[in-house]
C-alpha cells in the first residue's frame, strides 16, 4: 500500500534538510552534531539514518539542491531578447533568488572546505553550468555589439559577486526597497558590461 | 631588564596569532579548541592564557589586526587626482591588500556571526570607516563630474563585493597574471562607477 501523504517519512525527509541547513548556516557544519539535528527534528539520533547515509550527505544535498534549484529556476525564465535585455534579467533574477534564501548562499560559500573532494567536484561542476550562462549573454553582447567587456570569463565572477554581495547587506525595511536596490544594481551591472544606452 | 628581542613571549604572541587564524579558516572558529591552538602553537593549554583572555578574543583580535591594517595601508597610499584616478587606485590596492590575506579575508565574512554582540559592533564601525573611504571618493566623483553612480552608498558596497571576490577564485599560475586580471577589474569598476572615459 503506497504512504499517504503526510506521513511520517514524507514530512521527516524534508524537515530534516530544512533542519540541517539551518543548523549549518547558525553554527557551522563543523560544529552541528547528528545528535543535534535529530533532536531539532524531533526523531531519536538512529532514526536519522533512515533519510540519510551522514552528515557529509546532508551538507552535499543542501548545497546540490540550491544550485539545482537555482540552475532550474533560471531556465525556466528563458529571457527573450537582446543581450542587453537578457543581462538586465539575469541581475534581477540572480539577487531575487538569493534574497531568498540566505542560509543556502552562505553555507555555498562558507562550507566549501568541508566537502569532500567528490563533492566538492560536483558542486564546482554546477556553480560552472550557472556562471556559463551568465558568460554565454556576455559572449552574445559582444558579438552582438550590444556589451563590451575586457574578458567574459572575469566579467561574469566579477557581476555575480556584486550581486551576491546584495544578500550581505540588504535589509527589508531598510532605506532603500527591494526593487529600488534591484534597479541601481542593473544600472551598475549594465554600467559594468559596458552596455550601450 | 628589558626582554631581549627574539624572547620567548615575543615569539609566542605573534605566533600564537598566526596559529588561531589559520586554524579559524581551516576548520571554523566554533570547532577549534584552545587545547588545539597551544598544541600548535607549541604551549601548555594552560600558558595561551598569558596572551590572550580566551577564544573570542583571538577571534577578534584576528578581525580587529585585519581591518586596521586595511585602514592604514590605504590611509598611507594617500592617492592624488581626480576622483577617477582614485577610485583606479583604491581598486588595484583592494586587490592587492586582499590577495595577499586570503584567510584573514575569509574569516572576515565568515566568523561575524560568531563575534560577541560588543565585538560585532566594534569590527562593524572598522568596515564602515574603510566603505566611508571608497564613499567619498564616489561623491567627489559626482560632484567634479567625472564619476555617475545611482546610489553612492550602493555603489560602495557593489564595487567591494564585486574585488573582494577576486580571491574566491584567482590562482597565481592560472590563465591570467594578477597584473592583467587588475587591469580588468579596474575597466569594470570605472564602467560600473560610470566613469568618463
Amino acid at each position: 500500500m503506497a504512504r499517504k501523504p503526510g506521513s511520517r517519512a514524507e514530512i521527516t525527509g524534508p524537515k530534516l534538510r530544512e533542519t540541517a541547513l539551518r543548523l549549518f548556516a547558525r553554527d557551522g557544519y563543523a560544529a552541528v552534531s547528528m545528535r543535534q539535528i535529530a533532536a531539532e527534528v524531533g526523531v531519536q539520533a538512529g532514526a536519522l539514518y533512515l533519510y540519510t547515509a551522514d552528515k557529509q550527505s546532508l551538507l552535499f544535498d543542501a548545497m546540490s539542491d540550491h544550485m539545482e534549484a537555482l540552475l532550474a529556476a533560471w531556465r525556466a525564465e528563458a529571457p527573450k531578447g537582446d543581450a542587453r535585455d537578457r543581462l538586465e534579467h539575469f541581475a534581477r533574477f540572480h539577487i531575487r533568488f538569493h534574497a531568498a534564501r540566505a542560509d543556502a548562499v552562505f553555507i555555498a560559500y562558507m562550507e566549501l572546505r568541508n566537502l569532500t573532494p567528490e563533492n566538492f567536484a560536483r558542486i564546482g561542476a554546477l556553480r560552472s553550468c550557472y556562471e556559463a550562462e551568465l558568460e554565454s549573454i556576455l559572449r552574445a553582447g559582444q558579438d552582438e555589439g550590444t556589451l563590451t567587456v575586457p574578458d567574459t570569463k572575469l566579467a561574469t565572477m566579477a557581476l555575480i559577486a556584486m550581486l551576491t554581495g546584495v544578500n550581505t547587506w540588504f535589509r527589508e525595511g531598510g532605506r532603500l526597497s527591494r526593487d529600488r536596490v534591484e534597479d541601481i544594481y542593473v544600472d551598475m551591472v549594465l554600467n559594468a558590461a559596458g552596455a550601450r544606452v
